[in-house]
């Protein structure tokens, strides 16, 4: 049977990388590389980085994936992404079944942790619900809000409450919980009202990296102009953020 | 000056430390190590396993420290845990001045990431809050709730939806959004009405891992059967799970 490892690469810093997760690496006789027009030529780098640090054997193959186009989303969220996730799931099952052989096993990489905000389970899912043949493993990776927690060295939750993680989305503009934020185009902390800590993080686990840490009210300016000229400079940002509230705002 | 290293060691599985993490085990001098009554001895093995395989200079120092007891925490958990972190606070201060020395690199190995549900960060806050003059560092590490989703092969969050992490005494009878639920002594998922799926795990990561998913109604019954007999066979239970509320049951 032809096996998968879906394997999280950790966020930005290849030494976030698990014993297992290179272990995976080399394992693989295949590793599926998508080429999303989005994807960064640094994104990129990084990733034939890590296979050029930690794959031993050099004569490993890699088959380049050109993803088709997401439809813009419009009031249909689901659906959109849906559509998507089914030409992909047709995309990556024909590579399977051209590019590996019976018995053998390929390798996807994914930023982060392919748990959290991140649609290849979701694929291969759909490929073994077509009737194809497939077995798969997945190994866990270091997050960007793990990476954002560690590098702000602050706890995510506070003594026994709760922590919601959301996307910029889906933030309400009074989050009541601490809350973490991934996806976020929009900068949706400026939306929120009432008394927050923000923790922001971007390009985080890279030498790119920059943190701020405030009041929102305090530090909000600051980061858009930081998060605007960043993304001038280098013609993308990948950011996170973990709202608190704070104590003497709480009710 | 004196620095503590924050390791996230992961949650069971050795493989699971990261580079990053072996490259800080490798720079500490000292490893202060809690005895606390209720860590079991598999757990003290499985971090001997780690400083074993993972720090090549054997000749490194362990320090133990028996923790003070947690009082019952009753009507006020905020204020018991509170009193509590001041006295681990002041018994680490104390180490600290007398087994590190000036320019020295200690380190306290946590289980999972020390961003989520653990106290060290708050503690070493406190130290510094003193007056103690202290450089500390965070490396993140993978979760139980990582090594869950991994072994279940499943994404923490539907479609572009927040995932929200909390505890057992925390988790509502009706929750809204996918929740992840840790420290949960009381099976709290036995309280939630409603149709859920629920994806269960307990000793995470290790050999005797443990794995039930399916609806909340049919396997119910069997979670908490395997939790009594793993509890009453091993003497202690580790076990976390996600509740995710049926598409059919949605409003």
């Amino acid at each position: 049977m032809r096996k998968i490892l879906v394997i999280g690469i950790g966020a930005g810093n290849p030494d976030y990388l698990t014993v297992q997760a290179i272990a995976a690496l080399n394992k693989a006789d295949v590793f599926f590389i998508p080429d999303k027009g989005e994807e960064k030529a640094a994104l990129r780098q990084l990733r034939t980085d890590i296979l050029e640090r930690f794959v031993e054997a050099q004569d490993y193959r890699t088959v380049v994936l050109k993803t088709p186009k997401r439809a813009e989303a419009g009031t249909d969220y689901r659906g959109a992404v849906d559509d998507w996730h089914a030409k992909l799931a047709e995309a990556y099952r024909h590579l399977f079944e051209t590019e590996l052989g019976e018995g053998e096993c390929g390798a996807l990489l994914v930023w982060g942790d392919p748990s959290l905000y991140d649609s290849t389970l979701r694929i291969i899912e759909r490929i073994i619900a077509t009737g194809f043949s497939l077995d798969y493993e997945v190994i866990p990776g270091i997050t960007s809000v793990q990476a954002l927690a560690a590098r702000h060295r602050i706890a995510l939750n506070r003594i026994g409450e709760p922590v919601l993680i959301t996307t910029g989305r889906k933030l309400e503009s009074e989050p009541a919980e601490d809350a973490v934020v991934m996806l976020d185009g929009e900068q949706a902390f400026s939306r929120v009202v009432g008394e927050y800590e923000i923790f922001w993080g971007a390009y985080l686990g890279t030498p790119e990296e920059i943190l701020v840490a405030g009041r929102l009210d305090e530090v909000s300016g600051e980061i858009e102009r930081l998060r605007r000229e960043a993304r001038e400079q280098k013609g993308w940002i990948m950011d996170t953020y973990l709202l608190r509230k704070l104590e003497t705002g709480k009710e």
